[in-house]
């Protein structure tokens, strides 16, 4: 693609990169002018300002295209398209790209693309197109796209890329450079690291870090500076597992191997940074009760993806109300329990929601897999509870005095805010380790259940408190 | 350290690691025989068992130790601790750790380290620690750490290494190569995957993968196959632009360079990872009230962390209750409105929190920049929130009605369930984005602001609406 660029003056490549802006390619101007060269049909000068571009900027530009934008943009840039783009682009997005592209111009641009990124893009798209694009391949192409379709979802399979240089460990630093410069680019991966040291059986004995390898002299073995450290992974190992792991050890490659340990592939650090990063967000997405976070995606998508929480929480609000009604004839003779009674229930919501958003943290970080550690995790979550539930009960107590000048009406409210506190501390804390217990996912499904306990404690614990004592 | 590893038969060194438990070093087999021979004063099985342990494995081992046994297992092991131990802690540990450790060991072992980890560990630190160990460092060692830690915190200065392969790029493949033979061990970065090129000015003018100089023949110069895209920082970024920049651009290496744009460092992905980790962390836990989320961390440290958090809250729940107790003679006069107030306040809350999550994601990950994606953002949140609050009119009207048997109530119970979910989705929608506009962490500030707003709203149509049309 003999492209020159258009916008030498506004594009990051061509002046030092100081300010933030700058190391962004994709500035407002490069936005406006590609905007205008669509609306102008003037092709030339939309290459010339898209291909310079990283693809992420890429992507980022065709995500801002309205449909009709997209559709011509499609037309326009046809053969020019770097197929890398695709893999940046959300899946909404790219369903309306390869639906503009067409099966077969796909098809033709996934050979160029390593294997990890061909299958990256083909399990983001329907099942009806992904078969079309299958049939439309090479079939060497096809054996090994078809075969990384074949691992479950979420697992190191699907991560992973199966181009990789391997070397015999008797060989030396210079065999192996040798070797290397003999490979075409095509046969080389994009990114690698390391290389991984085989037996004649396929097997992983361990990795020479490039680093170690090009600064080692050429008669160096390859026995003697690589690392056995634990670099190989089973194939089928979930992605957050492998995510954790890279954390842990601070590691950058990884060899994976099929069940009879012979070296099928390997996942590098770059493409774990998406993986933490999509697992941390899934965590807050599902604390929060949202299961779709797409700013792009539709009205129709988005109520859909709300409504179930809704409904869940109206079910557990209705369960609250349920036992408020219980003390209506308290609440009609003591109107201030109605006016105070919300008090009690949020604080304990609150005091819960902190304690399980601990508690789903430690869970998704693996700090809480010792039965050691949940004990003292449980037992200190209770004593916090207990000192602020202490704390909270004097302050409320004091409001509800000052408020109400009546004694009684303060200490059913101390009462029932230490006795809700203390509740949602245990609750929030035990739901979500239960909840893991029996692989539910503990950042979905406790905050219903913690709510709805704290709801039902407070309004318990304050109205019967009342109805006893008070009234 | 010539020590021989003790459990051959359970370190995943020593089998292949087909299975989960085999990838990590520390077993349960493993923490149990190392507290044992704490406990017999066994020091040399101490060392054969965690010696051989990954730095990562040790500092996780060394967190499962009381206060008794770290005092023991320090003096234990001594000159036997890989410092590299250390930047694995987290900062309660590492506090423990050095005290017991001694300022003047701890300095003796410091320049053994990368330049980052070593101010990793420092800046965890107490100020006059710090200063200990600093003046107990060579003078050119304490010169590097003293100017790492005069950056500010959170930003590339402190995450970077000085450690770092430059080549001029008129050199061939054959000289870069040549050169980082001759360099000793501890000239070179632990981990580097590319070389930097630079002017004789020290400006940065792109680099070279390891990969591709392995694969590229000798007499090849590194200005022919050298990236120039956007691999230069300032060296005031903040870390979490610099973690965005490395997850949208995939990147591996980039190079840190002063005002004057000379280079002073790197930062890798490995680095990096770490970072996305923790800001992710930081926003989940933010969202859900807590400042901190350490298992560890004692009981009175717990309670003050999320005191603050409570107290706001029950400033906004009397808030809530002033709102209700403006309504109290409504509510005496018709009790029902009591029991069925809270549900409009919580289905407000929930849909709230629902966008709030999306509002501050969309913000962590700098969707949220354009002024044309936040008018749509927020309008479709409206229309979600206009949407659901019909859906939701509907079966929370259609339960009241079945409940109190009363068409006004139902009716009442509509409209303000309406009003509540749009003014729910509005602000969650507004709020998280006012509060970055003015520079406040919308995930620490916003649930404050939106339970208020939909308790306040929620209240205040329905026991408004029932006030007028009602009693």
């Amino acid at each position: 693609m003999a492209v020159k660029p258009d916008h030498e003056n506004i594009n990051f490549q061509t002046k030092p990169a100081l300010e933030l802006s700058n190391l962004y390619g994709l500035t407002p101007k490069v936005v406006a002018a590609v905007i205008a060269s669509i609306a102008e049909h003037n092709k030339e000068r939309l290459i010339s300002l898209i291909v310079p571009l990283h693809p992420a900027d890429q992507a980022d530009m065709i995500e801002r295209l309205n449909s009709a934008q997209l559709k011509r943009f499609t037309l326009m840039m046809r053969d020019n398209l770097d197929p890398t783009v695709l893999t940046y682009l959300p899946d909404s997005v790219l369903e309306d790209v390869v639906s503009n592209y067409g099966v077969n111009e796909l098809a033709q641009a996934l050979p160029e693309l390593d294997s990890d990124d061909a299958v990256d893009i083909l399990e983001d798209l329907e099942d009806d197109e992904v078969a079309d694009i299958l049939a439309a391949l090479p079939v060497g192409e096809r054996l090994i796209v078809e075969e990384a379709l074949s691992y479950p979802e979420h697992c190191a399979g699907r991560l992973m890329q199966r181009e990789v240089v391997v070397c015999p460990s008797h060989w030396t630093v210079g065999q192996s450079i040798d070797h290397l410069r003999s490979q075409s680019e095509d046969q080389l991966p994009d990114e690698f690291y390391v290389i991984i040291i085989i037996d004649p059986a396929r097997r992983v004995l361990g990795q020479v870090r490039l680093g170690k390898l090009v600064s080692s002299n050429r008669p160096v073995r390859l026995s003697e500076i690589m690392e056995t450290a634990p670099h190989q992974i089973p194939v089928t190992m979930d992605k957050e597992e492998v995510g954790l792991l890279f954390q842990r050890y601070g590691l950058v490659s990884v060899s994976v191997v099929d069940a009879q340990e012979k070296l099928v592939g390997m996942i590098t650090v770059d493409d774990i940074v998406d993986v933490i990063q999509e697992e941390a967000g899934e965590d807050l997405m599902a604390l929060g009760g949202v299961s779709d976070s797409s700013l792009r995606s539709s009205l129709v998508t988005t109520v859909q993806s709300r409504f179930l929480w809704l409904l869940v929480n109206l079910a557990t609000a209705v369960i609250a109300s349920l036992v408020i009604g219980i003390f209506d004839a308290t609440i009609e003779r003591l109107v201030a329990l109605a006016v105070l009674m919300p008090i009690v229930a949020s604080m304990g919501g609150n005091a819960g929601t902190q304690t399980v958003t601990v508690a789903v943290r430690a869970l998704a970080m693996r700090q809480l897999a010792d039965a050691q550690v949940v004990n003292r995790f449980i037992l200190r979550e209770a004593m916090v509870g207990l000192v602020n539930g202490l704390i909270f009960a004097f302050v409320a107590g004091l409001v509800s005095l000052i408020w109400f000048q009546k004694i009684d009406i303060a200490l059913v409210m101390a009462l029932a805010m230490i006795a809700n506190m203390l509740a949602a501390a245990l609750s929030g804390a035990g739901i979500p380790i239960i909840l893991s217990k029996l692989k539910i996912d503990p950042a979905v499904a406790s905050s219903v259940f913690i709510t709805t306990v704290t709801d039902v404690i407070g309004f318990l614990t304050f109205l019967g408190l009342a109805s006893l004592y008070l009234v």
